[in-house]
């Protein structure tokens, strides 16, 4: 395993199922973020922190492959790593696991640009390059 | 019927279904405020109109009484008015009904405080006080 | 405290964020749903066992208050507790604090009943009446 | 214009957003669904009906390409049509665009397989290939 893998477990809620009796193909999308929030908390900075400091990171490309579908109540993991960091671009990998038997849900791709509070696309600031690098290294 | 009542109608979405096969309860309070919204667009404003001024009504109390299961693909009236308005709080009342046969589905109130953009209580500003008790005049 | 109450604690999800910059009042209550669930595990049984069995808990009455606006990345704990059983009536109340200061973004009741796989009001099985009592006892 | 795309029109529903102050990226993915509905609606039939004779479609493969990012109030009109029909496996197109000026949020691709009340992979009911196909042609 890539050393830089970080790993956040949960329970499925209600609310996230369909009247197909599974999770809804969109809850997923929502568990990759938490991912990506869990990947800074487990590395020492926190996204709400990159927000404070005047940037976002808005999503430009989403892939997800649906293996297997979780269901309520299960205990589902998402693992996230870093796959690339540029100036201005960023990607992320997942797999969302079953926290039980190891079964893949999911696995998906993210990749994302640096914005400032007006919008415009902008270097990721040089301290958040390193920490996103640093623990692949 | 009174005349400040707006009316918007959509279908149900396969997003807003649980595993029970029926519209999750919390897909109507998203309902509500799609009427909310409704409402001041049929009275002339918009809410987004409010916002750019550096207000929110933030929602402080929300009562809802389930009648009967909407389903997927099914449509939906939203029926929203205005219940009260004073220097520092509005009321709203709602009924969600099927759009053909008019069956009930929800019924619902809501409160709300207006905040500036510091997130401080304030009066909710003179000519929008003006625009939301003008309707039922 | 009642030795009744159950808690769960999770981190505030961005997607649950709207935008003035705190946490969508609808998504609270999602958070209490996850309370009823959290509920029935720590005493024992779960939701999802309840369904196998072939009854649901509809939602007929939602009530909530709003505090205090929670935001994203804090972490949150829903206490709740089961307030009342009749045969065919259940009800749960519930706070949700911030894990970290105790302070309270909100509090909330809900009322149920119990539904067969036709959609149809039946009385909650005996052996969950008491499952649901005997905490408070 | 191919002549079996679907457009439906809908405004974007304050809950949709995030603290970003835009449409948060997950909520696109509830929308290219609705496109999909509205496909089968446009076309003669309905989706609740391919659910009541026994089937579902579950996504399998989902990628989105984020363009301009949609806001609150604004009309929002999702393109869909079919990109391919096999005995097995379905794909649908989506464009998402301003209502008002043809401006691009998102552009993207769902796969889908065909299963049974069981869970099984079967193939798409003959007629349901004609009717995905005819459109087209």
């Amino acid at each position: 395993m890539r050393k830089d893998i970080s790993e956040t477990t949960f329970r499925v809620r209600y609310a996230e199922t369909d009247q197909m009796g599974i999770v809804h193909h969109a809850s997923y999308v929502v568990w990759l973020e938490e991912g990506r929030s869990s990947w800074m908390r487990a590395h020492g900075r926190s996204y709400a922190q990159f927000e404070q400091e005047g940037f976002v990171l808005a999503v430009t490309d989403l892939q997800v492959r649906y293996h297997k579908a979780a269901r309520y109540d299960q205990a589902v993991t998402v693992r996230c790593w870093v796959e690339k960091v540029r100036s201005r671009q960023l990607e992320f990998g997942y797999e969302i696991v079953d926290a039980e038997t190891g079964e893949r849900f999911v696995s998906a791709h993210t990749r994302h640009v640096c914005l400032n509070r007006q919008g415009r696309v902008v270097n990721i600031p040089e301290t958040w390059q390193d920490f996103l690098r640093q623990p692949a290294g």
